[in-house]
């Protein structure tokens, strides 16, 4: 192996200890350093205006001397050197997929064969903890065109030998399809957004089906938007089901999971460096807490992450888990930086909000937050959708859930009731995956 | 290798000539029908009841005492063993993909670890014979979800080291967004439907795009429906490119692929047999005569197909190619056999009408063909879109458009034009995959 050449990323390996960990790590981040300064022009010019070169990295204790970058960063080198940008590198690439991007435009992100197959073992790794076997059945129910988690887990179960059926979102295979594919195939996990699957949850119990006799899954996986507590319970309990978390994007693979513990998030800690520093300084944070996570991928050939600002919020939890894995875990996601809500200047994460609303099981599980701007006075609003013909106990319920609400993010909101069906529709919902529940106004307002 | 090992098929080689070509068959035969017999359920009780065992099948001259199946004996099967049928065997699969089949209901057919990598390779195959290499730049717009051709074919351009582009059909990514990724990440190939790559020129020209200078296009790639000449040269004329017709199942892999000289498909002999047999008495036929296709998949592990009748209306056209490429071909195909329409106990196949239509430059890509019953007689109406602000020449079409239909398939059809856009909108044609063309009224009359 030459100093250039990427680690394979095995599906399976453990480590005996976190020395055998840094080990890795130690070898494997100057050889990435060396590799993106031959190859990739972007982290070339960045590094070099904060003079710094691939001398300057030897080791772990050297990471910090690199600049972090951010999502515009990328997209900003986007525009200057179209199509693929300069952060890409010169590397023989035979697929391409993108975020989708917070301007609306997708950003693509290319991947070599190793990079492909590095991602689709890490997928395997993960569903492997998450109790998936050769036995399975997987129904695929993430969005397959330029979203990429559909594609890289089904990889990941063929790689266990489970049978992968391609389902597609909503908008491939409508969801009283997905039911009877689910009944008729016998399917034993779903991999879905947490919100495709509980709007798959609702669906079938509308057309009258027993939930947990007339299906047979018994593990749910999810990546693609912040799962919360509430919401993972209730699909567990709707499904009788596990149902885990993944977390990850494009732009970094697929760095972190949940094993049996379902207690924070394991990174690959042989493919993945994990920070967390403060959003505004950029100093680092200790661990345990919160702050904007940093990935950098050590395997990655074309588009490695260097010290990369993913967006999300959270902390790193450094104590062992139950299960014995050596890797380190990052707590669940607070939050995406750019989902904080700003309102009459306090911070409000729509993920404590969704919490907050999956603890009344008489509300559905659609809902939106509507943010606007009236008299230079920010408003919130939250609607929910709960069953039309019993206006007192409506209005009840939507008193007891402005008072939760205000109890936990310490802001009082206006709760609005609709009818069941009023928010979405399943096409709706199956082609969203980000920023799913926020109509922020206050953007199109004067 | 032991006696019931699959072949590798490389997604490369090519023989020398026909006695190389029938030495592999003559070795692979024997070893699939043993397979088949040791684990096939499906297999072993039909050939019991036909009084033949593997000892029967010797070679290549023994294919003939093998019954012939067709799609409803698998379907058949699939009612009485569910849900995944006999016909499917004890491998290990790790992929399920699915027909759209004629109930309306998917047909599942699973696939092995090895079934995948040699039905991909044959797709690389394909590809490199219609053009495609590392450089090019592979948009597919196929149905990615059950839909089996967007996936494999993916994979072969992958294996080609070509980049991949996972736009899938309209119902994912709308056409405008497949008209601007295709721009801006300048797409050299496109995958899919012949009729999605019409519709997409047709909203490239309403969007005022110029196809040649504002496209990088060269080679687009087709499956999933017949592929009319005329069809095929309206997408060269109208993308400046080179389109290649691609003919196979998702019961049958990728059997058969145009060469660069696009006149009949040449079938994979190394993985494949091809017959042409009399749809009634299930004689063969010489080669030459049109009649119903008969495949045999000698590579396949999962549900193998043994002497299928897949359908098809073709010929074997034993000639060598222009090419030189020692593999036989196929004639283009006729039509399905299930597409067939008995109109006044005439045979008309859809084929035909779509290559009249073809001829007329002013007819949109669209078009329906309606037929009913009124008084006992069969009726045929054919609906064209075109410009809607002209009536006199409207109606002068039409009467040029029934009279050429007259004398193609000898039947009097009544040809109503509609204004473009009448009659599909975007994902109604890219959900489609087969028929898409007919409605027979007559089935849902009494």
């Amino acid at each position: 192996m030459t100093t250039h050449e990427v680690l394979p990323i095995d599906s399976r390996v453990a480590y005996p200890n976190r020395a055998a960990i840094e080990h890795i790590q130690n070898v494997a981040l100057p050889r990435l350093v060396a590799r993106a300064w031959l190859h990739i022009p972007f982290y070339r010019r960045l590094w070099t205006q904060a003079g710094v070169n691939p001398d300057c990295v030897t080791g772990l204790d050297d990471l910090r001397r690199l600049p972090i970058i951010r999502k515009q960063d990328l997209e900003a080198d986007l525009i200057a050197h179209p199509p693929f940008g300069s952060f890409q590198g010169d590397f023989p690439a035979v697929r391409l997929q993108a975020s989708s991007g917070s301007s609306g435009k997708p950003k693509p992100v290319l991947h070599t064969r190793a990079d492909w197959e590095n991602i689709t073992n890490l997928w395997a790794r993960r569903l492997a903890a998450q109790g998936v076997t050769s036995a399975d059945r997987v129904q695929v129910a993430f969005a397959l065109a330029l979203f990429i988690p559909g594609f890289t887990s089904m990889e990941g179960a063929m790689k266990l030998g489970a049978l992968a059926i391609p389902a597609g979102s909503g908008a491939m295979t409508q969801s009283m399809r997905q039911l009877e594919i689910a009944r008729e195939w016998g399917s034993t996990v779903l991999g879905a957004t947490g919100g495709y699957a509980l709007h798959l949850a609702t669906e079938a119990r509308e057309r009258g089906f027993d939930l947990k006799r007339d299906f047979s899954f018994r593990v749910m996986y999810h990546t693609g938007e912040p799962l919360v507590e509430e919401t993972r319970r209730q699909i567990e309990n709707a499904w009788g089901v596990k149902s885990f978390n993944n977390y990850g994007s494009v732009e970094t693979g697929a760095p972190a999971w949940e094993c049996e513990y379902q207690h924070g998030m394991h990174f690959n800690e042989d493919a993945y460096l994990f920070e967390v520093v403060d959003p505004e300084t950029l100093d680092p944070l200790p661990d345990g807490e919160e702050g904007a996570v940093v990935v950098t991928s050590l395997f990655k050939e074309a588009a490695p992450v260097i010290r990369y600002m993913i967006g999300d919020i959270a902390s790193i939890w450094p104590e062992a888990c139950a299960c014995g894995h050596p890797f380190r875990r990052l707590s669940p996601i607070r939050g995406r930086i750019d989902d904080m809500l700003k309102i009459q200047g306090a911070a409000v994460y729509p993920t404590a909000i969704e919490a907050t609303l999956r603890q009344f099981p008489e509300i559905g599980p659609e809902f939106r937050i509507v943010v606007d701007c009236k008299n230079g006075r920010d408003r919130l609003e939250v609607q929910i959708e709960c069953a039309p013909d019993q206006n007192d106990t409506v209005n009840d319920l939507a008193v007891r859930v402005a008072q939760r609400i205000k109890e936990r993010v310490g802001f009082s909101a206006a709760v609005t009731a609709v009818p069941f069906g009023g928010l979405a529709t399943a096409e709706d919902v199956a082609r969203r995956t980000k920023n799913r529940y926020v109509v922020d106004l206050r953007k199109t307002q004067p």
